[in-house]
């Protein structure tokens, strides 16, 4: 397949819808970003990078992120994480707290926020630096060593983080977290803030797509764990638009309130697309719309 | 790939799960079968069907029908059934009032019985008769004359509805079931109460992995139409366990408290497994155990 | 006290908020009443009855009624009923699923809906004509014989009981209704649809200012049973505006979308007021209106 | 009335109920009290005090002290608190978030956790020392110099508030709380943390029986504010058994994990009452019977 000729497409089709939705306003700092920009970028299992539009253009992860943590506590610790939270879509905002307390503290999937707090305090327990374990993790995979925090997004989360705040207590309150919680969030707050571009992300997804091998074919997570992960992207990945994305796009994917999305082509290629308007359930219009371009043409859904 | 060796092969590796997990009960007619059984079929693109133990010997499709209602109202009425039902996991179980009451009437999506209840009350107006037209197509796609509503079972139903019967007033309060109470429920119970084998339920889902299309050639719904049944198979096919079947199967699934369920491997074939003893979450164990073994040995997995 | 110059003076101070508020309209019948009507009777223990404008007009009792039904259920069967009915404030709109659901089919109190239907099954089961048995009790306990069912009031709530259907069918899959659902809505909607005035309701209350003695000095129910009716009336009596009630008015109260509130002094006297203008919860605007005043010129609120 | 001999025949009458129930046990320093203790105080409107059993024993007041920061509040800034906090029962064990989000942030009644955190940031706010203010007033209404922090049991619930924060931090999201939620904490929780006998608390709520009047005849609020909060007392001062206390007891009462419940009977006197033993909603069982035996004796019920 040429590659470049189908991003190229594929940014064509979708130029009606760059610009379209509400860039993230809770923070100032995300806010400034302009609604206008969009970047592709497509990896190949054996490294190879293309992209169209500003995909070299650093953004802020968000949501993103939480895939990364996820495979990282997977790869040293297996399985047992799974006693601490689900894997079923949650069929509520992502940072609900009524299905927390009905279910005892014990979050629905690793994707919804309070989910991804208890990874994030496993890792720190496992590490004592989970968001720094999760940069170098992140600037090996991608190649790219300028990935880091920005500190300006990350002091405005943190000083807007009182929903992280009461769910992070709740779950302690459960006895599901185990790192005192303005620890946890500082971690959590930093791995949200991180600034990648679209071929960082892509190429740092690799693993992936290649089963979980790293780029070098030492193996990060087990075969069937990164089908685990693919299977709680497709089902929980995209807020409560998993089924419309499963249906539009058929890809495991994770979405962020930056703008990004990252796709997962198991066994070909990782993607990752970047627009800022988000739709109503917090994922990008033109994000969307270009996986859903992308997928029509190649005809590579999973459905 | 020689089907009857796989097939096999898979009876072999589920022989210890056949008989595990409790038979429905709470009707009676349901509570009689025997535990022990278990019956595999897949159904080639081309009409080509294999099977291993008792898969020519009839059980309740009970929510496997939800899969064809669905189809069916596709097929007449396009895209106006999702202005009624949603397209979104539940993370509640499938018969909650609950989620149903927060969303003013309108279910998640066509799989809870709620919005089973929906797809048929407008099968029920399309055509005046929903459990006739569901029978006249599953007899004609699965070739099998003898498929009928097991009138003990829907009798049975029909005396143990009033959870369903409080869904369809509660959706009629909101103005979302444009039938009788007493009708609307007189042919769903119907629907579920066919009694058909694997094979004529992986002959009859077919059009599933010929992306619409049914045996003979002919269009039965659009190619997005069918992406759209396996995407909301896979994200809600199996209740409260989607997340789970996505990860261990790997395939769009739809199953049933009978025992049954349905899978579907787009482009290649139609799976359809049966073995009564269910799981917490009401999933045939060996079932699920099949088409996990199955999904390994093959590779066709999605993820 | 000069009863007929206090209400005088309450009519006078209300003049203002006769008129406001929306008259019921989710059935015709009652959305015709002309909102401009107000009543206000009061029966002394000893029998003397005094009101003011239009104390001596029927209207549609609603869920004033349900004070009567329960009643007659404790008179008949003691205490049992408190097994299928809770006794505690809902929190939640009168005739919410969702606490229904997670109370496993007990309903919170005999006031809310719910449990107003387990009640009248109740009474159903015990008499075999419930609405027949509540019309009897009101006639002699009010001493005119005219008290009856207003059956175009009946016949259109009956047609728009989708709601109570659900509640009931849902209770049903619980076990805790025993009559057949159609039955006891038409008994639950000829109790809602009897019409009363002002005068009829206070004397036939009047059991519950005489801690349980009827107006012969028989007794219908036990000193202890009364003061539990009147302590289920203060903290449940008035939907999702009890709190407000008890502390504007600081009586035990019933209303009903009818535009008619019963309230009772222990001891001393019943109160029924009547306006057809509802506030947002449900309940009479000008009548809340009235009895505030009246506990304020007399000093007779319980705080 | 001879109060010595009414209070004496109350204490022989609950002998029985004394070490029932299950000591508070969430903090250690609650845990150790002895669950044989039992005192009960009445002081009349004109300040004398009468007392049998351990009616001299300090207690941990716990959620007792949300009756007067409540009423502090009120004294210094009338109703504005009513636009942050509800005043209806809540349906939900006391510390629930289920209904806190529903509700976007608004706490049902001042009573659960969530408005009396919110009650307390306010005091917070109008005095820059909650708990000191707290204090003083108590010292000054009960006469007893003596009343203190608990220290150790301060430290012990500031080491388990997790669920508070949570609920702090969940309504700050919301903008309902104004000062950081560890300053608040640290008030909230040196208030429940308060040591004072049945002779205090009964001697400091003085003001609710005289309509809200201090011992000296001057006002501390209104006789409108007084009836505010004893109708809050009765409506949803015990938790969620608020309709069953309103029953047996019929009296404005407030309960605390402590054990205490402090009762009000307007124009005459108040009442306090100590046993540690809690039942199922955490209401002290042989207090709950004293205050049933004291109404039943008395004939000074509400109902």
């Amino acid at each position: 397949m040429d590659h470049a000729r189908v991003l190229a497409q594929v940014h064509d089709l979708v130029k009606d819808h760059i610009g379209r939705g509400r860039v993230a306003d809770y923070i100032p700092a995300l806010s400034r970003v302009d609604p206008g920009r969009f970047g592709l970028a497509l990896a190949t299992c054996d490294g190879e990078v293309h992209g169209v539009g500003d995909w070299r253009t650093p953004f802020s992860v968000q949501s993103v992120s939480k895939v990364f943590t996820l495979a990282l506590v997977l790869a040293r610790d297996g399985d047992t994480i799974w006693r601490r939270v689900g894997r079923e879509p949650s069929g509520n905002p992502f940072n609900s707290l009524v299905q927390l307390e009905y279910e005892n503290g014990i979050p629905r999937n690793p994707f919804v926020n309070a989910g991804a707090l208890v990874v994030t305090d496993r890792l720190l327990t496992l590490t004592g630096d989970s968001s720094g374990e999760l940069r170098s993790f992140l600037r090996e995979a991608s190649g790219n060593p300028a990935v880091d925090v920005d500190t300006e997004v990350a002091a405005s989360e943190e000083a807007h983080s009182h929903r992280n705040a009461a769910l992070a207590h709740f779950m302690a309150g459960y006895g599901n977290i185990d790192n005192p919680v303005q620890d946890l969030l500082h971690h959590y707050v930093r791995q949200c803030s991180l600034t990648m571009n679209c071929a960082d992300l892509a190429l740092a997804a690799g693993f992936l797509a290649r089963h979980g091998l790293l780029a070098d074919g030492s193996r990060l997570i087990s075969r069937s764990e990164a089908k685990r992960i693919n299977a709680v992207m497709l089902t929980c990945g995209t807020y409560d638009e998993a089924g419309e994305f499963a249906y539009r796009v058929g890809l495991p994917g994770k979405s962020g309130v930056g703008g990004g999305i990252l796709a997962v082509i198991p066994g070909r290629c990782t993607l990752c697309v970047w627009s800022p308007g988000l739709d109503a359930k917090g994922n990008s219009v033109a994000g969307v719309a270009a996986l859903d371009a992308f997928t029509s043409l190649t005809g590579w859904s999973v459905f």
